[in-house]
């Protein structure tokens, strides 16, 4: 304890703690000097070497020829804690390890003490060893310690840190909590409840803080954020998390350019420099071209392969499909071109295709294959005037090697269809070696001039709000609001990173006499649930407008990690578990007593 | 928005906003230039001015003889949000505001724009106008505007940046997220449960993260911090909340020092310029010390009183209820003087000690005057031998107009019940105007060497732990442990504030085999309940320690407020309700039936 401290004066990693130095810090600076380690012993080799291991790295550790010393590290377990004494030196000449940062040196021990045992591991911690994700998850505290997941948690601390510094040191931000244990929105299904002492009430954990940052703007708090956990009960759905993190943004008196260019300065200024700098602002394309070009609403830009409308190749085609998919309102045929499709992709990936297309869409997909003569491999080439075939390869680009995937329909339907193709295709063609999407790319897109309102799946004749109640028409749209409403843009943004939605906001309505015509007439909600907020807007509610960001995902997305468990310190499995305490468990029938409430076991349960 | 960020052209409060500059910075500097100002009309004097209001203050906008400017003024209800432009004039001689910081200027409008009207508010937006807290709940949105509650959030954010800096940046700690949806603690009574999709599971809300901190250092995660979001479920405790934070800290390779050093370095940096400098380390005490000294294990050191034990002067004493006192094994007589007590406490205050004597701890209290001549105004004063009031007196160090109180029993009994009646002195001379304990003061001190075990309170043969079960025993009575376990000390240290207590913590176990004999030996705990972590202890758990501050209560010990709930941006009432939102409120059983869980009505309900 007398050693406390003495690398460094006032901080640091080592400040405060028992150790001198961290294993990965050792170098040739410090050669001579009395060093004090503690760590994890991740091999001993010869029995004449340990090598230690702690958050920051490894260091080779030299036990010397004394009886006591070589009796300690006999038999002893990898992964057990020691803590070393010794002197730091030159490795002999050739025994440098190039491939390690303390390579050039090794501590020669002085003592080594063994604080803690370690049992026979279920794994070892070797980043080469394979293990399942289940396995994983069980002994989490054991993966934890992998080089990988180490390195995701920090970056993710450090890019949380790097965003506070900007939001709160650099622009004003006021970080504010608000609660989780709230009011059940109604139809909130996605919402857990949480039963309180009174009989028949509950809380709920919200799916966002979106009343309470809206609700702090009529406070006059002008600018919040805060890393919100938010809670949604989703079932089983693949990489999701019953728990989750985002970046909540409010500010008043702002349009949707200046949120914009807040979250650009933010993710520049907190993107770590190793993955990269990072050029704003970001381009950005309405609703209405990411449907028509990528047929989805956050398209990965990575790549082209872009949707083309050949309707007009096909305006007198003899060919009964099309000439029926033409004749619908709204109908269309719609292309993607596959370079080199016919190259990479066999005849099971074009089966996989026609799979996708049957199964999720009902709906058949041409797959044309153009032949170094540039005439068409299909069944459909018979059938196609040679006007038409030419038209179609010049509106597709498509040249000899090519595929071209040919949908026909209605384009509402058609347009959905071919964009997940389009990422299909790109997995197949990815699977066969081709690289298309450089993991070290990160293409930022923000996507906007979305629709207010969407047709409701179960009732076409209703309208429902395609993000939330809250958010304000594009100015110039709001006269249709009183007579077209569907047609009403609203002042939406989502911002997109390589494929994936990372965050999206709006500016929000601060009039309660709109808010109220919108829930209202509109979306025919009742009021009084929102009767609080309506009274807000009429206190004296400013313009404002915000934005959240899906931290986990944006963290998942920055590492490559296949999954945000990843980037989760521990997370839940698909179906809600955490495995290693089994969570959820039973509680007992006297334990819920408090509560008022019961199980409801289903028949044959229990 | 072409004048967006006009003021700053990459940072500050206006950067990205609508506005150049905020109302509270409009000075003398800007005079002749243009701004765009956005606000709250504050107060509209003599048709002519307009008080505009933001979060950084206000300003004065002098509205020119113009037509249309006039009417847009007349009739503008308070509280309205208002945008300006205009030029910034010095205000005319003798017309200067010293007690406003803008003072010195005004704004003289071109154009005044009303944004949203603001509606009859149920209360006036002025510090001055006091209002029920239920009011001010119900309106919170409208009481965040106080500049008192800005100035508390603001505060309350800035202390937060300012730790996570230190952590952070200086100290190498890494920021990790836990989960809060968990798995209930058997008999964690106070535990809200969360009912999963699976019948008869549920997650539980935790009360802390102790043991995610604790397996974070398993994974070698060296330093972890958190700003937490608990849980407890308490019903109606005065000035608690359900959900709380708290500055969560673990480290590994540590000792008590180390942790205390490190929080006395966080506190001083991020403690607020404005409230004064702090000196370190803190003072410390040990909780038989405090017990003794202040019959309290949290004691507000920053006034006098001390409990003082007087046995000595009655060892020959004929009054009865001493000597059966005495006599008792463990008894002893206490006291406390009160300085000036004759003068300040009238007839009621006496009676009120010894009601609180009466009710609280069924015992009797002896308050004694010293009168000027040295003698003693008591009941017992008849009975009193010379040499025991002698001995009395300066052992009390009375004097002339000083009281004394006196109570005789077991000390473990006697203790408490002082400490307490300190307290209520200190309250009592308060209210007659003696300033005792100085708002402006902040008095921490550590409170160390906790018993590790207190016999329980339904059955004294049994142990419990004094804080919980992972606490690590003092080194040097660890042999104890399996011969006189209530013997033994626990490394365990408590942080108080002026007699709050605001943070514990403890060096954990870090032996398999020490946790499990306390828990299975000591506490007859069932261990597979916690399996996970015993696994975990024996898989290469490091020597580690960490410590949890209460944020809420620091915060509002920080700026004089009465509550926690004057910190929070959106508290529940002392029964957990919302009372803006209505929440809890009343959910269907059709919402519930897929958690499969059933209201059971209490009798003559529903």
């Amino acid at each position: 304890a007398s050693l406390r401290g003495i690398s460094n004066s006032t901080s640091g990693n080592n400040h405060f703690s028992l150790r001198t130095h961290s294993c990965g810090e050792v170098c040739s600076t410090h050669i001579g000097r009395e060093v004090t380690l503690y760590g994890w012993v991740q091999y001993v080799r010869q029995d004449l070497f340990v090598i230690l291991r702690d958050f920051s790295g490894l260091v080779q550790i030299l036990i010397p020829q004394d009886e006591a010393l070589r009796k300690t590290l006999f038999d002893l377990p990898l992964e057990s804690v020691v803590m070393v004494r010794g002197k730091v030196q030159l490795r002999p000449e050739g025994q440098e390890n190039k491939t390690m940062s303390t390579g050039e040196v090794e501590v020669c021990a002085d003592s080594l003490e063994v604080l803690n045992k370690c049992r026979k591991l279920p794994f070892e911690i070797k980043d080469f060893v394979k293990k399942s994700e289940a396995l994983r998850m069980q002994y989490r505290y054991l993966d934890l310690r992998s080089s990988q997941m180490q390195y995701n948690l920090r970056v993710r601390s450090r890019l949380v840190m790097k965003m506070r510094e900007y939001l709160c040191n650099l622009h004003g931000f006021v970080d504010v909590e608000t609660p989780t244990l709230f009011k059940r929105t109604p139809g909130g299904a996605k919402e857990f409840v949480v039963p309180s002492g009174e009989p028949g009430k509950f809380y709920s954990l919200p799916q966002s803080p979106q009343q309470f940052k809206q609700l702090l703007m009529v406070a006059g708090m002008d600018r919040y954020f805060q890393m919100a956990r938010c809670y949604r009960d989703e079932g089983s759905k693949p990489d999701r998390q019953p728990e989750f993190t985002q970046v909540d943004i409010e500010m008043s008196f702002i349009d949707q350019a200046g949120i914009q260019a807040l979250i650009e300065g933010l993710v520049q200024y907190a993107w770590p420099d190793e993955k990269g700098t990072m050029s704003t602002p970001f381009p950005s394309m309405t609703y209405e071209e990411a449907m028509r070009d990528y047929g989805v609403d956050k398209p990965d830009t990575r790549f082209e392969m872009k949707l083309v409308d050949v309707s007009e190749a096909f305006g007198n085609t003899e060919i009964q499909f099309l000439r029926d998919a033409l004749q619908q309102p709204g109908g269309c045929v719609l292309a993607i071109r596959v370079p080199d499709g016919a190259k990479h992709l066999k005849g099971k990936d074009l089966e996989a295709l026609k799979e996708t297309a049957k199964t999720q869409f009902n709906q058949d997909v041409s797959i044309v294959l153009v032949r170094p003569d540039g005439s068409l491999k299909s069944p459909l080439s018979r059938l196609l005037s040679e006007g038409a075939r030419l038209q179609l390869l010049q509106m597709t680009l498509a040249s000899a090697g090519d595929l071209v995937l040919l949908a026909a329909g209605t384009g509402d339907h058609m347009r959905p269809l071919l964009g997940k193709l389009r990422l299909q295709c790109a997995d197949l063609l990815e699977g066969h070696g081709v690289a298309l999407r450089d993991p070290s790319v990160f293409h930022f897109l923000w996507v906007v001039d979305f629709p207010l309102f969407l047709p409701k799946e179960d009732d076409p004749e209703q309208l429902e709000s395609a993000h939330h109640p809250f958010t304000a028409p594009v100015p110039e749209d709001t006269p249709l609001l009183y007579s077209q409403p569907h047609k009403v843009r609203g002042q939406h943004y989502d911002l997109v990173l390589n494929g994936c939605e990372i965050g999206g906001g709006s500016i929000r309505i601060h009039s309660a006499s709109e808010q109220r015509y919108i829930l209202k007439t509109i979306l025919q909600e009742d009021l009084s649930v929102l009767s609080h907020l309506l009274e807000a807007l009429d206190s004296g509610a400013p313009p404002h407008g915000g934005i959240a960001l899906g931290l986990d995902r944006l963290v998942s997305i920055m590492v490559g990690a296949p999954s945000i468990r990843d980037v989760i310190a521990f997370p839940k499995s698909f179906r809600g578990h955490d495995l290693m305490s089994r969570a959820p468990d039973f509680v007992s029938e006297e334990e819920l007593k408090p509560y008022h409430i019961k199980v409801t076991w289903p028949e044959g349960d229990k």
